[in-house]
C-alpha cells in the first residue's frame, strides 16, 4: 500500500496536458490557456474622459469663468476641432479628449446654457482624464498560458481584441462501471442487484472539474466485456473504471485488461474509504480504477480524479484545498490508513468553523456523503483528539461535487 | 440613490424561479431541483456483505473451527440455498447475505481449501453485514426541492432509481451592450472607439452562475436600435444591458425603452464602482441596466446579477459570500458610497488572509480587475483603518468570475 500523497504524485507525473485547440472567446470560460493572451491594442487608445462633463483647458477653468461651448464629443464621435483658450466642448465618459483640452469639468460642477458653460468649481490640471494606456498597452502579456479563464479574463481578452483563444482541449474521460449486480436508473434491476450510481456521479464530477465525460455501457463481470468496453475508451485522455478493484475473485478489471496491454503502476492505497485503487496505462490511455463502493469512488474522485483532470486540462494539479476547523466531537486514534470522515460544517459562536463527523462512516452510505459538507482529514496514525481540537478539512460545497 | 442592500432586496423580490422542466439525470448537475427526489428503492435492498469473505453463522464461527464450503455468492448472483450449521458460503462485497447466515468471516481471517474454510478469528454476530435500508428506504425524501445538484446528489438520485429529475429551467439572460464607440473583438474599431468586453464577460458570468446567456448584437446609441434589440430579448427571463445608464445626454437606455413600456423601479445606487444601475421591467421581462465601465459592470454583476440568477434558477438568492481578512495597507475613510476595492489576497505568516488593495482603483481598469483575488468591502462612511485591521472581503476565485 502506498500513501495518498505518493499516489497523487505518481498519477500527476504520468499525465500531460491535452493539446491546444482554438475556441471562440465566448466558449473560453473555465478553459485553461495554452498560449498567452498578448494585447493587440492600447487601452484606452488615447487620453479619454473619465466622466460626463466638459473638456477644458485647466488654465482657463477657474471658478466663475464663462467658457464658450464649441462642440460635443460623445463616446465614439471624437470632436474634430481644437479647444482654444476660453472654450469648452461637451464630453461624455469614454470619449477622446479633444485637441487643446487637458482636463474635464464635471457636469455637476458646471452651469450650462446653449452656447456657454460657467465653471462652478476650479478644475485641477489633468482632472478626470484617463491617460492613454492606463489599463494596458499593445504587446503586453495580459493572461499567461496555464491560466484557467474567469469571466473577468474573458472580458480582458475581449478588450485586448482577441476573438479567439488557444486553450487546452477539455479532457475526455471515459467512465466504465463494472458489475453483474448493477443496473442503470429506470432499467430492470437484476435479482440481488442495485441501481448503479457511480458512473453518473463521476460524470458529473468530471463536468464540475471542466472535463468532458463519456459514459460507457455497464460491463458485466466478465473479462471479455470489460476488455471490449475498455478498448472503446482508447480515444479518451483518461479511462476511469469503478468496481472490480479489490482483492476478491470477482475483481476482474486488472485481469481483464492485462491481455489488452494494461501496465499496472500501483493498486492499493493506504486510505479510507478507498483502499483498492488501480493506476496504470492501457496502451497510451491512463487508467484510474476506482473502488465500486459509491462513497469510496467519490472520495477517491475528489482526492485523485479532480487533480488528474486539472493536470490534463493544463493546470499543475493539486491536492484538494483544505481549511482548518474544530472537531465537533472527540476523534479516535487513526490506524495506518489516511481517513476522510464525512462531516457537516457549522459556524460556532466565535465564528470558527466546526466540523461534526457523522456517527456512521460506512463506505456504502451515499445519503450521508451527499449531506456531507466536508471531509475531515485524519493522517495515518493520527492521535486521538478531544472535541474542539483543530482539524484539517476539505470543504465540499464550493467544488460542485 | 438607494443602498446596495436595498437594491438587492428589490431585485430579488421582483424575480421568480423559472418553471420546471424534466431533464435526464445525467444533465442535472448544477441545476436546482423543482421537485424533491423521493427514493423508489430501499438501499441496500436486503442484508448484504460489506466485505469479501465467507457468510457464516456466528455461533459456529469460533477460532479454529472448520466450516464446509457449500457455495458462492458474488454480487448480483445470490446463493439460492441456506447456510446450515457448520457451513459457510464464499461471498463478495455487496452480495446478498444467504439465508441462514448472520455474519461475515473476513477472507484475511480465514484459511480456505477447495471445500472448506478454517476460521482464523472468532466472528462476532452481525459483523460485516450491512443491514437492509442502512443507507435509505423506499419512500424517503433524499433531496429537497430547491437544492442545487452536486455530483454526489446525482449519484444519490441514481441509487434511488431516478433516470429523470425535475429542475428549474436554466435562466435565459439576454445581454445587450450599447454604444457607438464599441466593436466586437476582431471587427473594425470605429474612430475613437474601443473593443467591447462587457457582453462576453457578462455572458461568461451568466454561464458560471448556471444561466444560459443570449448575447444580442451591439446596439448603437440610437433609441430605435436599442428598443428593437430589447424587443428581441422579450423571450428572456432577464435582460441585462450595459452602458447608457448614467446621467449624460447619450445615456439612452432609459429613454429608448420608455416607449416600449419600460417601468423603472430605481436607477442609482450608493456604491462604487457602479453608481448608475437601472432596475425595472419591460413588459414581463425584468431589466437590469449595468454601467458601461467594464469594472463597474462586472462588480455589479457579482453584487446583483449573480444573486438574481440564483433566484431565477430556484435558489433564494444571496449576497456574495464574504470572509474576513486583514487590510494590507491603511484604508482611507469612505464617503457615502459602498466601495468595493480590488485587491490581491495573500496568506500571512500566521495563516491569516491579507487583502492588499491595488493602488489605482479606476473603474476602467479591466487588467487589475482580472488580477484581483478579492473585493474589499467598505461600507458607507466606514472610518479610516490602519494596516492590519479586519476587513470583510468577497473572494473572487471560487466563483469562476
Amino acid at each position: 500500500m502506498i500513501s495518498v500523497e505518493e499516489a497523487r504524485r505518481r498519477i500527476l507525473q504520468a499525465l500531460s496536458p491535452t493539446p491546444a485547440e482554438t475556441v471562440p472567446l465566448a466558449s473560453g470560460w473555465g478553459r485553461v490557456l495554452a498560449r498567452p493572451v498578448v494585447s493587440r491594442v492600447t487601452q484606452p487608445p488615447a487620453d479619454v474622459s473619465a466622466m460626463d462633463g466638459y473638456a477644458v483647458r485647466a488654465a482657463d477653468a477657474t471658478e466663475g469663468t464663462r467658457l464658450a461651448l464649441v462642440g460635443t464629443a460623445p463616446a465614439g464621435h471624437p470632436f474634430a476641432g481644437t479647444v482654444g483658450p476660453g472654450q469648452a466642448v461637451r464630453i461624455f465618459t469614454g470619449a477622446l479628449l479633444p485637441e487643446g483640452a487637458d482636463s474635464i469639468l464635471l457636469q455637476e460642477d458646471a452651469e450650462a446654457s446653449a452656447d456657454a458653460v460657467v465653471v462652478g468649481e476650479t478644475v485641477r490640471q489633468g482632472r478626470w482624464v484617463r491617460r492613454r494606456g492606463l489599463d494596458f498597452a499593445e504587446g503586453e502579456t495580459l493572461l499567461s498560458a496555464g491560466r484557467r479563464l474567469t469571466a473577468r479574463d474573458i472580458g480582458l481578452a475581449a478588450a485586448a481584441n482577441h476573438p479567439w483563444v488557444a486553450v487546452h482541449r477539455a479532457p475526455r474521460v471515459g467512465i466504465l462501471a463494472t458489475g453483474d449486480e448493477i443496473a442503470l436508473p429506470g432499467e430492470p434491476i437484476p435479482p440481488g442487484g442495485i441501481v448503479s450510481s457511480n458512473a453518473h456521479a463521476l460524470a458529473a464530477l468530471v463536468r464540475a472539474a471542466g472535463g468532458d465525460p463519456l459514459v460507457l455501457p455497464i460491463a458485466p463481470d466478465d473479462s471479455r466485456a470489460i476488455a471490449e468496453a475498455a478498448t472503446a475508451a482508447r480515444a479518451c485522455d483518461l479511462l476511469v473504471t469503478t468496481g472490480g478493484a479489490s482483492v476478491g475473485d470477482h475483481d476482474l478489471v486488472q485481469s481483464a485488461l492485462g491481455p489488452e496491454g494494461f501496465a499496472l503502476d500501483f493498486w492499493q492505497i493506504a486510505m479510507r474509504p478507498g483502499k483498492p485503487l488501480i493506476w496504470g496505462r492501457l496502451g497510451a490511455t491512463p487508467v484510474l480504477g476506482l473502488p465500486g463502493n459509491p462513497v469510496s469512488a467519490l472520495v477517491c474522485g475528489v482526492v485523485f480524479l479532480v487533480p488528474a483532470l486539472q493536470r490534463l486540462a493544463g493546470l499543475p494539479g493539486e491536492a484538494p484545498r483544505t481549511v482548518m476547523a474544530r472537531a465537533g466531537t472527540p476523534l479516535a486514534e487513526n490506524d495506518r490508513r489516511f481517513d476522510h470522515l464525512r462531516a457537516s460544517l457549522e459556524t460556532g459562536p466565535d465564528g470558527a468553523l466546526i466540523a461534526m463527523p457523522f456517527p456512521v462512516q460506512d463506505s456504502s452510505m451515499l445519503k450521508t456523503l451527499a449531506r456531507a459538507e466536508a471531509l475531515i482529514l485524519r493522517a495515518p496514525h493520527a492521535p486521538a483528539l478531544p472535541a474542539g481540537a483543530a482539524v484539517e478539512v476539505i470543504p465540499l460545497g464550493a467544488l460542485g461535487i
